[in-house]
């Protein structure tokens, strides 16, 4: 890869913005290579929690220009064992920990190149045990991005010893009849999106959504379709069926929380 | 217009930083104008509070370089017939909802071009119903920053034809012995801010601040004019008379809310 | 200086996210220098709490590369007769209210020029009372960025006259046989950060953390070190002594807070 101005690094951690950690990460990243475009995907990863991060990658990084670097921390075992990674697929380039936040890549992609970090001479000089993020994965793709190959950092290993994690399915166990997922988590407006694919439904009149404690759910075309603090099922702008109460707050009105059994049944 | 490499695009919306709707927004933009230079004005307007939007909007574009495109989505319609709209003065551009987000624009500024959006080609090929941010405004400002015309966009519409909302008002009874006005929000440090305009009192020394509540306040210069955990109010950075506490929360500690009355009155 | 494409503006304040005063700031920025990188290091500074900016900046700016401008507000007297002040030092430029919030640059770094600024010409023209951040800080930051030279903002003054506040200590009673400190804040996922610099301790196995109402904590290399819920201490990423609790928030836990007294004593 060469060096090229235009060339994004997207920052994804639990970190929060309170601190002045995204702050540090990015004075080191532009401290080695001045021209990179640093993007926030968002520090308000649950913290700790994997499978959240996971999946908000999985879900956002087609939206980022070709050859973006995805540097992204979520990190319950740093300064342990786990290993520090970065994957090349035939679009992007993801860093962080082998600890299964890389799950819908590893899944949904070819990767072209998997490396274990080694290469000391990219890492900041002095490292802490707690902030790996800051002294290790953003000099590494900021190195990247100033032209180093990515064959450079370490040493290449077979993808199919990454870290995986389970992450909230989506399965029909009668052959497309109907379709079983759960909640994985609530969005700042309090709508509840599932792992339920809206692709899976075709057209949206055939089928309802069945969650405890809410009458079976039509799914609508948009937030108007009901009337005002009722609940509706629709498919939200992750790609994914979500439940949401009109000019409401799901998450704090419907008594359903993150990991509830959730179903998509035809008419 | 033509490319510009300096040219700023700034996102105003409801969205919050929680979730990676923002950072999907800059991905776009960067996908298809890799030199755009994007700014955050605030994700936390109030939710689907349009007024709020609208006065943050209208009191901050000045503060922006020429051909700065402002992408603002406060957007409770998305989704239903409601336009997307894209207006040009002699400074701005702002592409968003036709839904009144854009009524101190329209109010203030001569209006030299008005687009309803209507072509497919500058949007995303998969539009989500519920995230037209995504999907439809920032594919749209990113298309103009690299050399497409505003009137390729769509149907040029009077702008007459927009959607204005009724904005917190300003008013004088009495031909300017006093003037009336309400509490628009209350900011981070629980300043609460009124629609009552610091550009109409002249000398300060000779008007009162009256409100529900509060004993009649007279307008400090700085913060530091009255007694620790005392109220004040002053000609705010916003350029509003606000209300607030010396080192404590007004919106907290005074009994007063959004909506209600504030009057400005000589001595 | 000269105009440098590459020249990072870093903004540190406690105004948060919520209001459009960061944005703001950042549109005045690119109007008067429309190719200034701006980074943010936090907004999430207590409000008005000096002492906790003044140590997030003199942590985090060797992060930043050189000649890095960093606008630094936290400033409670703003409207006073406190001076606008910029600082220059062999590599940042630092630029704020003269509050104390420079102390750790004053005492850590060489000072090479000291500005009381005055020169209106570098400000915005109309000035409100409440937001020198936007209307004097920002503005002049933009025209260092653009070439002018820092002893063209104003008068140059001493900069032992400048004000320095006492920050929590990190003191030794008997010679580094033990050392006393505070707690200055927790962070995010309420880790307490103490006033004990982490590169006192050499070995550490050869130390405890003393703190009221925890039994002595030896100090772990990472928080894997101790069971599940249990407290730990070790070196954190801000270069300091911290306190956590492994997979929990001890700021929640622990019944300790800020300016709490710990001590750091050999085994």
């Amino acid at each position: 890869m060469n060096s090229n101005d235009q060339q994004v690094i997207v920052l994804m951690t639990d970190f929060g913005l309170n601190d002045p950690w995204v702050g540090q990460m990015k004075g080191v990243i532009l401290s080695l290579c001045p021209s990179a475009r640093i993007v926030d995907l968002t520090h308000a990863i649950e913290p700790q929690n994997i499978v959240h991060g996971a999946f908000m990658l999985g879900k956002s990084c087609r939206y980022f220009p070709e050859k973006t670097i995805f540097v992204s921390v979520v990190d319950p075992g740093v300064g342990t064992s786990r290993r520090p990674i970065a994957l090349e697929t035939s679009r992007h380039i993801f860093i962080g920990p082998d600890n299964g936040l890389f799950t819908p890549v590893l899944e949904q992609e070819e990767i072209m190149c998997c490396m274990h970090i080694t290469e000391n001479r990219f890492m900041l000089p002095k490292q802490s045990s707690t902030f790996q993020g800051r002294d290790l994965f953003s000099p590494v793709a900021a190195h990247l991005t100033s032209g180093i190959s990515l064959k450079e950092t370490g040493v290449e290993i077979d993808p199919c010893d990454c870290i995986r994690i389970d992450m909230p399915a989506c399965k029909s166990p009668d052959n497309g009849r109907s379709w079983e997922g759960s909640i994985i988590y609530a969005d700042h407006f309090g709508n509840l999106i599932t792992s339920l694919d809206s692709d899976l439904i075709g057209n949206p009149e055939q089928w309802l959504v069945i969650a405890d404690n809410v009458d079976p759910l039509p799914i609508s075309v948009t937030y108007c379709c009901v009337e005002n603090k009722k609940p509706l099922a629709y498919a939200g702008s992750s790609g994914m069926i979500e439940i949401a109460v009109r000019n409401g707050n799901a998450a704090g009105s419907l008594n359903l929380a993150n990991g509830d059994k959730v179903r998509l049944a035809r008419k």
